[in-house]
């Protein structure tokens, strides 16, 4: 048996893991689940012979058409010559952004010309003493004559009017309209003028996407002509100095001029992405004639300068779920100024139009087959449906997988532990970091995965209790009661111990129950088993870094099929770009939006009993999660 | 015969003129014009006994009703009693703002529907966690449901959104929408939110007429619930000092930040008025939801902020005749920020709003009799027609009627010399100065009634020439060749003699002939004579104080029955005053803008030759001006 690139032969027999024969070579494979093919962290490729995958756990099917395997779960059969990558190749998901720029449209019909942002040249029949019409009626004359726009009731607002008679005369009445076909009113309203251009300005025309999430900003810039996504760009909300999560944003808006400052930060961070993307391609942030936007209610309502208050007060209500057009300079945004900027309509306060994005995009509102979407922040909503019906909750799981109300918890920020292994003989921990820095805390995915890392290697039970019992210097009594050392003080940037307690641990607790209950009383409301569930969408920037494994086994999610589960990355940024580009699937957005049931869990008698039953690891019924029952059986038997 | 106050008696002859009595008795009348029965300043009360009177002219027949005659036109049949009155008693036109001031409406239909601000008090049920529809649907649903308003399509803006929350909450749910049934996009659009109000509201509903002339802009506050007019404020339109002609504003407007500047200073002066009004009438300027505006295309371009200057150069465009309508904010009016500015159409560059609305509110859209429609300031505004067809043409008088452009002209403010009369024996004259003060210059219906004395008298001939020959100090030859004095150094105010000069007159002479010409040009192009002419509707502010008389003996108006003339006043105003309480009516301007046919005079072949012949005095035809052929041969007869 070979290793490359080293080049280290040695002889074993057959059946041996490949990670005991790399030992004996000498070779360092990191192995920071204890081998349990749980972390994929040592995966090589087999180059030539055979070999026999115990587990191909985190491997993909393209790794593993690649030749990739796990070489703690990996026996040879024959001679083999084994690449071992360097460990950082291993294939991370890239943040959404950078995955699905260069989207082309995938649409069976033609878009082009149902995207409402539409340029026209007009070449104008200057006035005599003859034809004394005026400008804005010459103008309407031939934009019916030369290109057939039902011109009778065009919209037209004073900044353009007034650009008129010099556009007309300085380009020798050749210019370019600029038409809004008709989102400023009702899908069947009349046009409006946007802009008018000198010459022949048509072989261009921008809008942009953009994703208000509460923790990060995405903006798509979009090529009108062709659907293209030419560059994203995304950056924290300006808002996070003034709370991590909606509710302390609702709180801060309230006070003094809370909710002008919140306006003008997230209006900042957005202007400075456009500001980027106008640089990097060259254009005028004038140019840009149209910004489709999703979010959470919340971050509509501030995005918007609507009072959220009454979001936060029971019964929880909006000002409206469907914000009508604003003008981007009615909310100081840098693009055109009498661009349209059009708010997606969401279901209600905590379902919102990031929400209806999602299930537009995603397609379930046009599937046969029943989907689950997921979308997990700090509140998860979550959607259950077809093309029939669609009925939706939301969660209030709490910041615990945002990394906040966790002693060590932070955002998955460069420091932040994002994955955790703990070694099933030593109870050592290993543990991969943002940025490959010394670790400063636990990210959501690190708490989850350390979590479950712990209830599988028996340092918690399933009710979350520490074993103290347990012959290790990490478990210990600290200052909150028992806990658990995931890295020593000298290892950590902070020069002190990154811990997680019995009080971070009811809180994740307490946060996978309220996801896991709202599944339940969905599909309860509906008569159906979660087994029925033909595929289970996830989304959201938190979604991304999920680890299925390990979020069944803490019970965050149900124990499906794995084949069932699909990572959708950032789809409310994705409902807003099919909604900037093909009035069709605006329309769509807005279907979803009214067709959409909103259960609310607070008013729902069984909510606290499906929670109270998820409180477990993973959960009450143990038996709804088989291959969690399988791993500790394993463990078991070990 | 007697005379009161003073209750002086004398014998005199039957057939005794009751000037020449009165002389004799001691009494001072006033007899500007000599005696000869065109001042009508002589007026006195017959209160007792027969007399005869051979000229009633420039006396109402309300007047002949209260016993007036001209003392220097009647004879004594018998014993009388005459009562001399103070001479300012004598009724002078009044200004229009004060004359329609508590207007009541007099439409045959329901206009208090009709008009579209309408308010409805609404109570809404408060929302539960089982009926948690958002705000703005609870909102729609119950005026729908409350008032049957159709709310499918209706438009909010931001500004207005922003506040629903609070209102309704702090209202405890019990609120006055303000809608604005359709006017923002077309007769059958949706309604808009124009505000939102907490509680029963609707107890009074306001809105304002606007007339923005180039010389003055007056408002009319108009109580849209009983379509009265309750107060009115007028004012000089605060561009004045920066030209007073719409050329001279629209050169000034060209250059630097002018546009900017003209458009500031009439806000400027429409916010004070409408300061006033509110502050009169104990209302904040934010009630007021609506402004319709009249105005000439000039001053409505540069309201707006659109650029002016192709108004003025051949061919004469503007922007647009049909300006869209625009929000108080974004002109910076002083009235509800969300209210609509509504300018009613025009049909071109000098065919502006100021005439349609005259032609509207004057009937002659809807009347089946023949009416000729005069508007003369700077520029003389002509329009002709019926109920089946009306043309317009505008011809370019020059100022002179202004009185600029005349060495000794002046507005009509206080110190203008307002009417002239030349003694037919003596050639001295008298006048009436505005405010009763020495007379600092003449003003335009004091230039029009000089030069017809000085017609009438000789001291002019029907070419313009001043006849040196005359016997009068008064006749003189002057710095800028002869010249005619009107007052003396030492009756002036300015301590230098006001005369009227060669230049003067030719100024005057093509002023009224292009007026006249117009009238020509528009019957001939028609087929028509003017005589078929059955009314003749003098409009605007300067033709209140435009005398028939004198007007035709200079063969500025033509020579028809008296009793066919009508003085309107302001009709601008009162066009924006009917577009603002009645769609229908405001309809009709729109209807009168798109079916008048624009004649444009500097393309008409046969204008030239009709302005030539109107450069005499009344006109090389004078055959077609029989009453002044009859008063010239009692002239030559005396």
């Amino acid at each position: 048996m070979t290793f490359e690139p080293g080049g280290e032969t040695i002889e074993v027999p057959d059946g041996t893991l490949i990670s005991q024969a790399a030992e004996e070579a000498g070779i360092e494979l990191n192995l920071p689940c204890g081998g349990q093919g749980r972390c994929g962290r040592c995966a090589v490729v087999v180059e030539q012979g055979q070999v026999l995958r115990r587990s191909t756990s985190r491997l993909s099917p393209e790794a593993l058409e690649e030749g990739y395997a796990l070489a703690c779960q990996t026996v040879i059969e024959s001679d083999v010559i084994v690449t071992v990558p360097p460990q950082e190749k291993i294939e991370r998901r890239l943040p959404t952004a950078q995955r699905v720029a260069k989207i082309t449209v995938p649409f069976a019909y033609d878009w082009s010309r149902d995207q409402p942002i539409q340029k026209y040249f007009v070449a104008i029949k200057p006035p005599s003493l003859d034809d004394n019409t005026d400008d804005v009626a010459r103008l309407k004359r031939d934009l019916q004559g030369q290109h057939g726009i039902d011109v009778q009731h065009l919209i037209m607002d004073l900044p353009v009017l007034r650009k008129v008679a010099g556009v007309l005369r300085d380009s020798e009445w050749r210019v370019t309209a600029v038409l809004e076909m008709d989102t400023w009113l009702s899908p069947d309203g009349p046009p409006r003028l946007v802009d008018l251009l000198p010459g022949d300005m048509t072989s261009s025309c921008w809008g942009v996407a953009v994703d208000i999430g509460t923790t990060s900003n995405v903006v798509y810039l979009v090529d009108l002509l062709t659907g293209e996504v030419v560059d994203t760009a995304s950056d924290y909300n300006g808002q996070i100095a003034r709370g991590e999560d909606v509710i302390s944003r609702i709180i801060y808006a309230t006070k003094n001029d809370g909710l002008h400052e919140l306006q003008d930060l997230v209006v900042g961070t957005i202007n400075r992405l456009l500001a980027r993307l106008a640089e990097r391609n060259n254009l005028a942030s004038t140019d840009i004639y149209k910004m489709t936007v999703a979010g959470n209610s919340t971050m509509i309502h501030l995005f918007l300068g609507l009072p959220p208050e009454s979001i936060r007060l029971e019964p929880y209500i909006t000002t409206t779920n469907q914000p009508p057009p604003a003008k981007a300079e009615q909310l100081g945004l840098d693009i055109n100024p009498q661009a349209t900027v059009d708010c997606l309509p969401g279901v209600g306060s905590y379902v919102g139009a990031d929400i209806t994005s999602g299930v537009s995009s995603s397609g379930i509102c046009v599937a046969k087959e029943l989907s689950l979407f997921i979308d997990i922040g700090t509140n998860g909503e979550i959607v259950l449906g077809d093309c029939d019906w669609l009925i939706a909750c939301a969660c209030s799981a709490g910041p615990a997988f945002e990394g906040a109300g966790v002693r060590d918890g932070m955002r998955a920020t460069a420091g932040a532990m994002e994955e955790v292994w703990i070694d099933q003989g030593t109870l050592e921990t290993s543990y991969r970091v943002i940025g490959d820095e010394q670790p400063r805390g636990i990210c959501g995915s690190g708490l989850i995965s350390l979590l479950a890392e712990m209830f599988i290697t028996g340092v918690v039970d399933k009710a979350g209790n520490l074993n103290l019992g347990l012959d290790t210097p990490r478990l210990r009594a600290g200052d909150h009661g028992p806990e658990y050392v995931v890295a020593w003080s000298q290892e950590a940037a902070t020069g002190r111990d990154i811990v997680i307690n019995k009080v971070d641990i009811d809180s994740l607790l307490r946060a996978k129950a309220a996801v896991y209950a709202g599944f339940s009383v969905l599909a309860r409301n509906v008569g159906l088993d979660l087994d029925s569930v033909a595929r289970v969408l996830i989304a959201g920037a938190f979604g991304q870094y999920l680890d299925v494994e390990t979020a069944v086994q803490i019970g965050l999610l149900p124990d499906l099929p794995r084949d069932k589960f699909r990572f959708l990355g950032n789809t409310s940024i994705l409902g807003a770009y099919w909604g900037l580009l093909s009035r069709e699937r605006r329309q769509q957005v807005n279907e979803v939006a009214q067709r959409m049931t909103y259960l609310e869990l607070s008013a729902d008698n069984s909510f606290h009993d499906e929670w109270v039953s998820a409180l477990f690891l993973p959960h009450t019924h143990i038996t709804d999660f088989p291959s969690v029952m399988e791993l500790l059986k394993n463990r078991a038997d070990s």
